[in-house]
């Protein structure tokens, strides 16, 4: 038994709460944002899943120190795309008993276990292009995420971006604001979120509310 | 001290998210489904309580290798109902400082506690015929727990029914279908669950808004 | 190292669940109460903070043998008001990537997880005195908390209430109950809750729509 092999973090993301429902095409470019700080030799289970029950593979990676487990519909892609160095296998193995709607229960969560205990997956070496999602855009202008106090967080890291720029969403145009508190009450601005990407906000408001989007809407970064 | 009778797995069912609120007559369908993959030797915490603060019993049982902790209001039967060997004690102790509308937390929880530390429970022996839902239906054809997306789900084991069976559920009279992706985006259907009950369900949408239903509603199983 | 010194017992407050959105003023009568059966050598890490990124200081607190780390915006000022023994000091350390809106994993978390493993904390020793909050009330009669069912809880400690006073809330005059299932169904009524809190409730139904009342509204107490 080589206990350095085995993982000393496992974290399980909550759909609810951290990943959009029924969207890995957006949920894609939150995860590496998400789990940016988490420690070397963590294990992610991550699964977003529209097509509850269907056939897409279950797909391991390991990136750059930390393994992900997950559906292969593009939700591990974007993390993939941003590595250093990265392996991945398709996993075949099935559970004796699999319901027809929890597979995150019954084939994620134990596949997630036999690598955080054994250091190793049993599965097909495949490359990163054989993935879906391999084509997507490096990033994406759009709401990924919505939360509870009605801030809209975008796919687009905001390292890159002019703190010039402004950014069109729904009716109104934004200029950036280091934080809250910077600006007036009820007013609202564009900021680099504590994950490093674009976060529209109000101060003590709802921007959702404010500027008339969900998540799935696009916005426009104008230079 | 006798190390192998204490229990290492203890888990609190959290009423919000996993029992319907104030309603252990449904309740008590839903609580053998959710654990039923558990392992053995596990204590179950469980509190669903209409009367808060009032006077009914604390029960323990030992139910196949497994404790349960709970009021005796009906929400334990069905798990006694359908297990092979079952023990049960009414639980007269209490503690010095009883809130009024807290008993989870200062008289069940402490109660389970010892349980889990002694192996043991200090309490009236009484037979599973005495609890509050003794006399019970075997299955409970109503609403049982209604889920985030707006899933419906039964208190009706659907091992025992035909998947060719139709069930009448407010306006609508839905079919069967293995699962989500099988059935046309907006299409209501009903599946086996990830915990043998039957769910009423539409494919990406909400079935307690296309139904009309919510939880505590019955519905009809039709042969 | 000086084993026994280190913190056994670590506790976060989850902001959405636990305390008021954006009210230190509401959160510091509730948190004493929240943690008054906590056992000792506990450490509290408490984030409720309205000027999201901005500059106040954090601080750490040694109330009667239990560590509490958060910001000075009065969030803790009613823990200290109340306690027997108290240490204060300013915390002004700061981590080489401190996030513009989440200072509570960036900065206060950091902070806490130091106190845990040394037992001790590196800040400038403050009297209480010198907090925000110091010279606020003992009590506040305001519903400081709703809760998922709509009771209302209120800053005001029930124990050196007369139970024949009655309560103005909203349109109603509530009288004293000890608990729901003693008053009928659909009536409101205020009892001394879990916490040693007052709280306004209604059996079976929700005060806060029957009273008209949200976080922040005043009650009158008539004795």
């Amino acid at each position: 038994m080589v206990l350095h092999h085995t993982i000393p973090h496992v974290l399980v993301f909550n759909l609810v709460s951290d990943l959009p429902a029924y969207r890995p095409d957006l949920a894609a470019y939150l995860l590496p944002q998400l789990v940016r700080d988490v420690p070397p030799e963590s294990l992610f289970l991550c699964v977003v899943d529209p097509g509850v029950g269907g056939e897409r593979s279950a797909v391991a990676a390991l990136i750059d120190d930390r393994w992900y487990v997950g559906p292969d519909n593009g939700l591990l892609s974007i993390a993939l795309r941003r590595a250093g160095q990265v392996e991945c296998w398709r996993v075949d193995w099935r559970p004796s008993k699999l319901s027809s709607s929890f597979h995150g229960r019954d084939l994620f969560a134990p596949v997630a276990a036999h690598i955080a205990l054994e250091g190793r997956v049993i599965g097909t070496p495949m490359t990163p292009g054989e993935l879906v999602g391999a084509d997507w855009s490096d990033d994406c202008h759009k709401v990924v995420y919505g939360d509870l106090y009605g801030n809209l967080c975008i796919g687009t890291r905001a390292e890159a971006v002019d703190r010039r720029s402004t950014i069109k969403a729904g009716n109104q145009t934004l200029g950036f604001s280091r934080t809250f508190c910077e600006v007036p009450v009820g007013t609202a601005f564009w900021y680099e979120n504590a994950f490093g990407l674009i976060e529209l906000a109000v101060n003590q408001g709802r921007a959702d509310c404010a500027l008339g989007l969900e998540v799935g809407d696009s916005i426009t970064l104008i230079n």
